[in-house]
């Protein structure tokens, strides 16, 4: 595997494969010094043409833990304000030499381009509203862990509540939960829907209530507030009685389901119960995992491949 | 100690404490590769909601000269801008793994509120009018170097000049010299004084001129220019008039006295001589020291605690 | 050598040293792991008063692969902005402990200004329309090994084409590749030479056509869209017609013949020609190169000397 563009790009396997990997990056991130040398000498450049502080920040954590040198290139100061094209900065970023850019942006199939112009491994950290994979295999790693299910996903019922026409993140996260074998339902008003579900491995409703007994997991996406003007939207209070999480609908939740939240939340929209309260809420854990499925990744395409050495993770960084 | 907020939390065994362990700190960064292992892993994040490069890039160099990781988040480009709640965007990047925040705030008490949402350490960089104690700290050691003052500060007469009222710096200050012995004068004009001294261990007056021969610190304040439009000064050139350093005043200091400044000066304004030609003036010792002592205090928070061990700060870091 | 300020401090065997040297930094950046420890511990600060990623992403890679400490200072967050006058802030970030200054500043000689105020070395990484010294050395290096003329460029021909007037970088290489042996042929409209050539070891033409056939390296200059605001070009479709780089005049170029641009490109304007499809093109290679020759220079300034030493590139900086 050279890059990391899309979920629809690995097989089950795959994502087995690199859940386990993770497994030994969480183990590190426990140790005294967190730091191991895989990459050493190796050089992870962020290109984020769309501001994500979150996202860039786990990217950097992560190639840091692996010993990894990171650099920066939020797009305003770049030299694309010059006149420069998309293609002659990458070429130039990449002739000094880099092993791997984490690319966000604003199209979708922006990574995919980029693959063209580098000899450098390209990883998607969100394309329009196309994909967002490590997203998917931080939410996966997630729930086979607070879930206990290893060996997949079969029997699970997991509902995805939201804006699903403008997310990236629904997009991965249904071919990833359906991979490991989760039945997942897609819950929102028909507008925030995208027009046509052909292909998609889903069941649809409206009725968030009827659902919720019955839920493995809640992913609960983020609501954006320009889907209003967009006239998709009447209120976000409507939205919020309609498909927000409340104290009484968390309360008719099983005992052992998850809440789930990409970030940044809209509280007092889609989540109008407070996380903190919530003994299903595993967002904090999300985050946490997210540094780890990426050092998963980096060390996947960077380093001695999929297969783990004994040596691969022993000692620091020192 | 898990948090650095305010001079009130130390006692003057602590203080001296601290500036014993700055004393190491400017051994290591006087080495030819001035470096160390102590913080190897350790993640210190910086988080300023008010911009200053200069206390920013202390605690930077202080972080990296003990080997610790370092990230920046500037509250412009965070999720803040998203609508995120200050306290989701806390839980969210202490989530990654952060054993440290640096946070400057606009607000008095920010940084004493976030300590409620994370386990990492805070240290206060600055709040509102607040406190900045790590500036205290480094004038401290700044006096106690020059005047070769290690057991106190006893006799040592000390006036602070200029924007006391809005100063976080001689609200630390006061408090910090008045623990270690020291007497102190406020100088300023009525409008730039709090409507309040009660509780504050010092004296007033209004007359720089009557004071200078007797001191042995001269600290001044920066006069913020805003100041003029609240209608709390008249005129700056009033303003220099009556409490500026001139060469004329300079003169008429005694000979070993001190003259310092927090940065940064206004020249023209408070400081009307060149420091450069004052032989009192440590303003840029200041700087040199807040390093050492930003080392110091991280590595108390963070590394094997109060007590150094003789192997803390052996070899380099690599 | 303590600073690099100007190609014109610089004896023609000093640039050969620098050329020798970046021979051996080729070889540090192709290893497994391209990571020295030459200058551990080392602070290398990039002071940008003008935007310019590309200049800057270089010399923090070479200082990285050097091991050395990084800071960047983009003007527009320090606190030059609080009314600081530029000594106090070189002397200030100074103070913090600092071995090298990159300074980039839209006013020629501004770096040599900054030699007054600090210890640390300075680097100039543009000045205005004065120099920029480590482009001039990464071209040589370049034309050195694209056409295996290690001892020097007697005989060979270089044509430098475009707005002259305002440029840095054609400063710059006129003296290197003079000081190295080259004839130096300029190509431009008269109104974007300078007024006077006096002293130059140049020949002038406005004929690029009949030229072409005869040279061993064509060097384009970035043409700034607002020159014609200023009225010295009539419309960049004219000066397109005149000196761009089209594919016709391509084809008349002699087979080993360069083509060389400091970038970032004006496709369809300076360059019409896809350069990815010239066989003459080492644009490429000029930013490769360019990590390089900046390690060479870090190392010159701040690492054992010119000299090398044997053990000063030897192992992985772990």
């Amino acid at each position: 595997m050279k890059h990391l563009l899309s979920i629809e790009d690995l097989s089950a396997a795959q994502i087995h494969h690199l859940l386990e990997l993770t497994d030994h990056m969480v183990e590190v991130s426990s140790r005294p010094i967190p730091k191991v040398p895989a990459l050493r000498g190796k050089n992870v450049v962020s290109l984020f043409f769309e501001d994500s502080t979150r996202t860039r920040t786990s990217f950097d954590t992560a190639a840091k833990r692996l010993s990894a040198d990171t650099m920066n290139f939020a797009i305003s100061s770049s030299s694309v304000n010059k006149g420069e094209s998309l293609r002659d900065t990458i070429e130039t970023i990449s002739a000094m030499g880099v092993d791997a850019f984490v690319v966000r942006h604003k199209s979708s199939g922006a990574p995919q381009m980029v693959t063209r112009w580098t000899n450098a491994s390209i990883i998607n950290a969100g394309d329009g509203w196309h994909q967002h994979p490590t997203q998917a295999l931080l939410d996966c790693f997630t729930i086979r862990t607070s879930l206990n299910r290893r060996d997949g996903f079969d029997g699970l019922h997991i509902a995805i509540v939201g804006d699903i026409k403008h997310s990236r993140v629904a997009r991965s996260d249904v071919q990833a939960f359906a991979a490991l074998g989760a039945r997942v339902t897609l819950v929102a008003p028909p507008t925030l829907l995208p027009p046509s579900l052909d292909g998609w491995p889903v069941e649809v409703s409206h009725d968030l209530d009827a659902l919720l007994p019955h839920l493995d997991v809640l992913y609960l996406l983020r609501v954006q507030r320009e889907r209003m003007d967009d006239a998709l939207l009447p209120s976000l209070d409507e939205y919020s009685a309609m498909y927000g999480l409340t104290p009484a609908r968390a309360a008719r939740m099983a005992p052992h389901a998850l809440v789930m939240h990409p970030g940044p939340m809209n509280r007092g929209v889609e989540m109008v119960a407070d996380p903190g309260e919530l003994p299903g809420s595993v967002i904090l854990n999300q985050v946490t995992n997210g540094v780890a499925v990426r050092m998963a990744v980096l060390f996947w395409l960077l380093g001695s491949g999929a297969d783990l050495k004994s040596s691969d993770l022993k000692g620091d960084a020192s």
